[in-house]
């Protein structure tokens, strides 16, 4: 199911982690709670071209308690936002899509399984090691600083698609 | 229209994108959606130094959604701030300003063909590659941290006045 | 009470203090005080992977203005505060845990004594040099980044768990 | 007035500029204006030690419409902040102080020629150029991450103070 080097990748689909790849990976708190998250600008327009480029662009993510924030940026980009966490991210992922033409980008400790598994498993640099070592493409930036842009613009380069 | 390297620039305008390069490009959100960004304080000495040496200084944004928010700042700034999308930016840079004697500081995708074509143009370190290649400076700071202040710095000496 | 670096350790208690750990150390303050504080997402899947090693996790800190917004993030961790200042805190862990099955993270001026004193003394990459100098690992991220992630990943990889 | 490097200087009074120093520089804004600042954890540390040893400890900042923020935030430090900008800070510095027994550390523009003029000069990693240039010291930390209380256990080891 792993990409091919010699060839151009079909993907169809893309499915963007939220947590450490839209954003930094933080969360700030108050005494309350969960209430703010951070993400990047440039993102938005590597959105655009996959877009532009026909992929279906998916976000998933595992936060219950930060869900409305992370939907809220969700909306602004025009993407669809699921929860789902860790335990059935795997099965939801298997279940939904055809692995041989579909995108991942994760960093967390159980992203791993699932970008060892898919046609095309990218990490941003802030992954843990684990993602990293299961991904295909490592973005030079950090998740909230252009990872997803860089992830997106580097997807189009694989798929043989001009931007 | 590019600069010489043997003789002073003459800079009579600087435009300033607004995200990625008065700040780091982070949007913080909250579960209602955009709600702060991050300014860096040093960019206000380098606005009134070239203010001072007779430059006109512009902003502009595509950010919709936050364009109260830099426009706060902007304010604080003393610069006016344009609504610009990235559609139609440069053909507001090229209707608007006589590009031999404009200099442009971006960092986004769509920034790129602007900096090409401008007299003297500026990248943030955290700037897309794209961006990056097409400007004649990148300042070593990002965006927020002092960026700004050090393309102030540059376009002053480019131009042989005293800071 | 030193580690061997030949056999496994025995770790059956982990205390991690908070700023600079869980967090990158900032204090966010409006015109009122501290409000906000940035605590990392991947932290709360290493405190699990300890937790299902059978290890108890303890949280403190000697900030009493930010006690309730660490509280917030401890409580969505699963993690019991304790409020122990720089003065009173060696004697607190002394008198509560087995030094020699207990390990200890810690990034401040006066948390390296107690670094020193436990059986597996742990500092993120922002630590001061003398916590540093104080512990057996340093983590390669900083606090709010994932340095509580790796610092659990290597715990288990001390006491041979898997994970 | 410089110090010199074979017997250990004489310090009687430390006066710190706020953003770049305590603060990593940024701004935080929503769409009224100036809100939130980001402050360090380690800072506190160093400044009781500072005083201890019988230094008197000052801040100062240019920065008008963020005043009650770094206030709120010199309040919970013990320290007195005074409102002095960049054309006044000089003769301000020069008044009020002997400039043979008083340290300064700043970042900024205007700070350069305070550095230059003081018995012990220390700018933050993050400094303007022309701050760096003028210092004695350049922390190892930026401002916000350590800066301070780098600075501070520099100035112990300068006059020979144990810590």
């Amino acid at each position: 199911m792993k990409k091919s080097q010699e060839e151009n990748l079909i993907i169809k689909n893309i499915i963007f982690d939220v947590d450490g790849v839209f954003t930094n990976g933080k969360f700030v708190y108050n005494a309350e709670g969960k209430i703010f998250k951070e993400f990047g600008a440039h993102d938005s327009d590597g959105i655009k071209l996959l877009k532009r480029a026909g992929i279906n662009v998916f976000s998933v993510t595992a936060d219950k308690r930060g869900f409305e924030i992370s939907k809220a940026r969700m909306h602004d980009l025009g993407l669809e936002l699921y929860l789902k966490n860790e335990a059935s991210r795997l099965d939801w992922v298997v279940e939904n899509f055809d692995l041989s033409t579909t995108g991942y980008m994760g960093d967390g400790h159980y992203d791993a399984v699932i970008l060892s598994k898919v046609a095309l498993g990218i990490a941003p640099m802030n992954a843990t090691q684990v993602a990293k070592l299961s991904a295909n493409f490592i973005t030079p930036s950090i998740g909230g600083s252009g990872a997803v842009y860089e992830a997106c613009i580097q997807i189009l380069e694989y798929i043989g698609e001009a931007y």
